[in-house]
């Protein structure tokens, strides 16, 4: 069994001279859309597989994490079990089973996630019932793509922040290594809980599943283990209008030749709401995945 | 002034778990997507530019070759003059007169681009004339991505091919280091004439610029210079039909996260055409480029 290092695809930088002239800012971007799976839950999904003993994991997700974790169940020989609506987009559906792994399909106007969950638990004692970030194996995974932007000399680093499973990471990773890069959080403006939350200094969650067009991003509220390592270790939080993240998406599709999700292009979004804050540092931006429904980049692009 | 290999942005290489899975094949996708304006050709423009004495370049390019000429110059501090039909696309007529050339947009039902360069010539004797693949600059460029290609142990390496200037240089690089990689060439089976010219030993033209949704590779015939290194070089020509390459790019786009144009798609269009040549060897598909009109990708994925 591949160690977590070994089984990672390194990041892909890419510094465009397009971008950068358009927008006349020092700009690296830095790509998890070819990480397995498509996303950076890969780094998360895998370590949890190889660390946790149990034979088999469950978890709810109709998204990056779902595939994620299937496929790092895959790889190491492990029973998996993902819940997700029964409205999920077929191309999900398949790509959870193509790993091996049970889609459990549900209909969420009568049973919610977390209860579905928790049924499965009762069936199913032997699992480890997996979050997408809320959850120490999930932090150290995603840690592994802070240590690679660590020795770069960036100024800041911007992240995509849902349940803030990979800001803590790459928070926890600079920690380690005494890195003082900034690390902003990119935050959907129609889910603006961690953003609420750190101008409050404590946990504020919304009211329900905000409706931004990034569905990475579409959580209640930070992760009880990742809120006070964002607390501490967060410069900022920047609110992302879905309009920014459609014009970074077209934009890094038209300059960059890069296919974004619309939860990866937040942090270039953040970019775009506030450039001013950007100019003369040296800056990078993570695209946290590339896995998006043909039809909405139809309509994006 | 930057050397070739310093000012070249190093090749992305994409080990995609889930194509391969797909495909029951072992593929490495080679993308030049991310190469500074966004296709090979700046390797080759960029060469032609800090070998040339003069201080001006002509070509006639509607297309990648035009972008990568422009900037090249930009870097080096030369002037640039690029023969555009008229009807192109406006991205692509903003994107050479962004790098501070000038675009010189002819109607093609009056004059021809050869024409034009020649008119054009005329006023401007100091200019180098530049041929986007029938130019020694062009190869040796171009043999940069194969130097990427040389250590990593492939049986076989699938080429895009519209004039040859991109196979000629892999084929060069190969030879210069013994490395015995098959290497492959990949043709819109619209505009055959490069697989034409390989079975009968003799360059062979198409009558007129074929109309396959490959526009890299609307060329007439393989160039002068590319000819006979591809004549000897080349293991074969696989003949791909739009619909193949159509079928490669929505592939790319779903399973890969990859932004691929028509011509960049040939490769792997190759490999569709004929999945069984391919089994059991360890197989490169460059991916020569990404730039596509979003009207046209929008139809395709």
């Amino acid at each position: 069994m591949l160690s977590l290092l070994d089984a990672v695809r390194p990041t892909t930088f890419i510094e465009s001279s397009k971008l950068r002239d358009h927008l006349g800012l020092d700009l690296t971007i830095v790509s998890e859309a070819f990480q397995h799976t498509g996303s950076f839950k890969f780094r998360a999904a895998y370590n949890v597989a190889i660390n946790v003993p149990n034979d088999s994991v469950l978890t709810a997700s109709s998204g990056n994490f779902g595939q994620a974790i299937a496929y790092a169940c895959k790889l190491t020989g492990k029973k998996c079990t993902v819940v997700m609506p029964e409205t999920s987009a077929q191309v999900k559906i398949d790509a959870v089973r193509s790993f091996g792994a049970t889609a459990d399909l549900i209909d969420v106007a009568k049973v919610g996630r977390i209860e579905r969950v928790a049924q499965l638990a009762q069936e199913m004692p032997e699992a480890y019932i997996a979050s997408p970030y809320d959850d120490e194996f999930v932090i150290e995974g995603n840690s592994t793509l802070g240590d690679e932007l660590a020795d770069k000399d960036f100024d800041c680093v911007i992240v995509p922040v849902g349940g803030g499973g990979l800001i803590s990471g790459v928070i926890r990773s600079f920690c380690n290594s005494g890195v003082t890069t900034e690390v902003i959080a990119a935050e959907p403006l129609l889910g603006n809980d961690g953003a609420r939350s750190f101008k409050a200094g404590e946990i504020i969650a919304n009211e329900s599943e905000p409706k931004t067009i990034a569905d990475g991003a579409r959580t209640v509220s930070l992760g009880n283990l990742n809120w006070p390592i964002i607390k501490d270790g967060a410069k900022d939080f920047i609110e992302v209008s879905d309009e920014k993240i459609a014009e970074a998406m077209k934009l890094y599709f038209g300059l960059v030749n890069l296919k974004s999700e619309p939860t990866g292009a937040l942090s270039f979004g953040a970019i775009l709401e506030q450039p001013e804050r950007f100019a003369g540092k040296k800056i990078a931006a993570i695209v946290s995945g590339g896995n998006v429904d043909p039809d909405i980049y139809r309509r994006l692009i």
